[in-house]
């Protein structure tokens, strides 16, 4: 942390402490300065940080005062109502339009769940590539074992570990990404017609998945902190003949909720007594701002009901296409489908992955983004708590780096979207994330990349459309 | 090419002329050597070069002498009976338990479809690889466009013009090997319990795909040089809902067929007449031994029924996973079925094998291979008509590095694979080519690698396996 960070959080800190009260004004920069023995630049920077933050605010000639301080900024978003009926649909060109149309460098990508790529602990990562090339060995040219490199498997079985999970090598088959994963698990326990459970809102590619694959989606109410209901669930499992759930538990994409331990050991419950496997989509989980990071449905499954499935795409560079499943029980039909889709999966990333976790870059490079995406959530916060009108609620994710927006109803945000590329800003409408037309007035924000002038200067404009679209005819 | 390989190749040339006939001495090498002014050596060398092939054969303390020459080493293969009746079948597990279950380095892999990857042309591919991550960009690690980096589609319509195709890079959509071009077309353009008719024998990974898709797959009668039968490909157009055929027209995999200019306009003008679409898998079209490359079916296609699918996995590298398809007036759904399967593709393969290809590194590559495989298969043949016994029938591809054989009908080419297979050699077995159960004794071999001792040994040790399984009980 840096000296004017210290000053920053020490000021903040008295703030929440009743030392300074809403309304008071801070000590003189210079007066500060004596008193904490720092110099009058970095306490100006302090200031500015605070200021910056929301937390405090500069009256002209008169210095600086505290703000009104929020204990959460913004409420939690609402949930919808659910008719409870599984339905066959089709979403596709929808999120075909809105996503992969315009592909402009210039646009400020909002909508888009990219982590970010810019930061030196992923260097070693390309230098393993690079290595792994440069020494004209065949292998990363060769197809490797249909499951996967072995090198990998193994370095995945110990991340596993961490989320509670203990995996053999042998039970871990390597994908094109999470994607893949999912798709491969969906097709091996389901037929066309069948119905799948799914949180709500949900991430798109699952949907879209279980759309293209002609299954029925049932959308169950979830709440954005506990998540999926159980009485809902087991409801269904009661009311549906239910094939499968696919559900995102930890870091839910994107209404950013994570089941206590306490509701992933009651959820395996119910898959055991309906015999119902579940999907489980962890592609956030090590991403989490506090450790140890929280474990997985999977870690409390005892019977092979759980197909767990991951990716490297969100918590390092989805540009390698490295994924992986741990199907359970059910491991024979997701190969098979993970064959017929792409045979093996490409080598060299897979080589270069299993290398950089070894040498222990993976960890580095996680602690580095815990701090990074959870910086990011906080001025995100801030941002949207100063620039959005009232009526507006958020999410609040304990990692990844994705943010779920309630907008006042009257907002359109399929218009929004439309309205915000014509100004160079990207954002991910929340009718993209349920099959049935749900979240008109819901958007999906990104913050992966480091605060900066240009992202404030987008979600202000973004605020002021809302705003505008909030209080037209 | 050699000193001595000149000096075999001025012999073998005077043998066709007549200028030595069967069972004539040739010169003495001293005499030879005197004559043609090389060295004893390399006289030496060109005669055992000849001997090798077959050519001559010596006689102790007599010298070299012509053996009896065949125009055709071996008869080509017969086509088995077929009952043309859909049906729905599953032989993943024979697949699964014959290519992947032992993966032991010290095996001969003479069963799958693996190119030549120590050659020095691969090396500048090796070199983009590594400059491309080197270079600290960040693209390689990135997301790109779904449809795939716009300068490989752009390559890949310029190396189509070569087949007679005249493609836009709109018309590419970049996929993870041919297997998911090939899957996600079939996904595209049918429902489950829906016939496709393929060419048989047929490649596995194809009819994996449809036997998983749900769909019944209808063999047609398959000639071993002019491919599959039109006659009875418009009878089955009339007698059954076809909703698809998917054939590999050029230097067929695992028949090595290819088929005619004339009959691949005629095929395209019976998809128009029934209204079918084809889904052309061209994967070996660019391993053509004589220039130009033999052209695709869907160079004659002008109503966008053919569906296009290669790869740079058997051209190039297949540890890669970079493949594509132009999937014509299917495009929209497609993409939608690529990008439920694993979203876009690998970045830095595609990014890669660009820059190859516009440095003119594929060209180069492609020049050698065909010179290697050509040999490969000369030398394959060579041992095959030495060391099988009699009945033994082969296909004569004119490109790729494939070779099908038809044993004597005693001999179950699955056992033999499981005999040769204990003794060091991998081999694929005919029955894996058929979802109907046909094929039953022959098997597939491949002659991607230089000629070796070790090979001809393992081809040796193979035909005495089949001799003896013929002659046994």
């Amino acid at each position: 942390m840096k000296k004017y960070e210290q000053v920053a959080q020490t000021v903040s800190e008295q703030i929440a402490q009743g030392i300074y009260k809403t309304g008071d004004r801070l000590p003189s920069i210079r007066h500060l300065s004596e008193q904490m023995g720092f110099s009058i630049s970095t306490i100006q920077e302090a200031y500015m940080l605070l200021e910056q933050r929301g937390i405090t605010e500069v009256r002209p000639k008169s210095g600086h005062f505290v703000t009104q301080q929020q204990k959460r900024l913004l409420d939690l978003p609402v949930m919808p109502e659910y008719s409870a009926k599984p339905k066959e649909t089709s979403t596709w060109a929808k999120v075909f339009h809105v996503l992969y149309q315009g592909e402009n460098a210039d646009v400020l990508f909002l909508g888009r769940a990219v982590p970010n790529l810019s930061v030196g602990t992923l260097k070693p990562l390309q230098r393993s590539l690079a290595t792994l090339t440069r020494k004209g060995e065949l292998r990363g040219l060769s197809y490797d074992y249909i499951f996967g490199c072995d090198e990998l498997r193994r370095q995945i079985t110990r991340l596993a570990v961490d989320s509670g999970c203990n995996l053999s090598a042998d039970e871990v088959i390597i994908t094109s990404g999470c994607q893949e994963a999912l798709a491969s698990s969906l097709r091996a326990i389901t037929s066309p017609g069948d119905t799948v459970i799914v949180d709500s809102p949900s991430f798109y590619g699952s949907l879209q998945a279980i759309e293209a694959c002609g299954l029925k989606t049932l959308e169950l109410p979830t709440h954005p902190e506990r998540g999926i209901s159980l009485t809902a669930l087991e409801l269904a499992f009661e009311q549906w003949p239910v094939k499968a759930c696919l559900i995102t538990p930890t870091f839910n994409n994107p209404l950013g909720y994570t089941m206590s331990d306490e509701r992933k050991a009651r959820l395996v419950g119910l898959l055991n007594r309906y015999d119902v496997p579940l999907i489980e989509d962890d592609i956030y989980g090590d991403l989490s701002y506090e450790m140890p990071r929280p474990r997985t449905v999977k870690s409390f499954d005892t019977e092979g009901r759980v197909i767990l499935c991951s990716s490297f795409s969100k918590s390092l560079a989805p540009g390698l296409r490295v994924g992986w499943v741990a199907p359970g029980r059910y491991a024979s039909s997701v190969m098979h489908m993970k064959y017929i889709s792409s045979m093996s999966s490409a080598t060299l990333p897979q080589l270069a992955v299993a290398d950089f976790i070894a040498r222990g870059g993976y960890d580095r490079h996680l602690k580095k983004m815990r701090g990074i995406y959870k910086r990011g959530r906080d001025y995100l916060l801030e941002w949207i708590t100063r620039y959005f009108p009232e009526g507006t609620r958020v999410s609040h994710p304990e990692g990844g780096y994705l943010l779920w927006v309630e907008l006042p109803k009257k907002v359109d945000s399929m218009q929004l979207t439309t309205r915000a590329m014509e100004r160079g800003v990207g954002i991910a409408p929340g009718e993209l994330f349920s099959s049935t037309g749900k979240f008109t007035h819901h958007i999906r924000l990104n913050y992966a990349d480091c605060p900066n002038a240009k992202m404030e200067r987008g979600v202000k404009m973004l605020g002021e459309l809302v705003a505008e679209m909030d209080s037209s005819g």
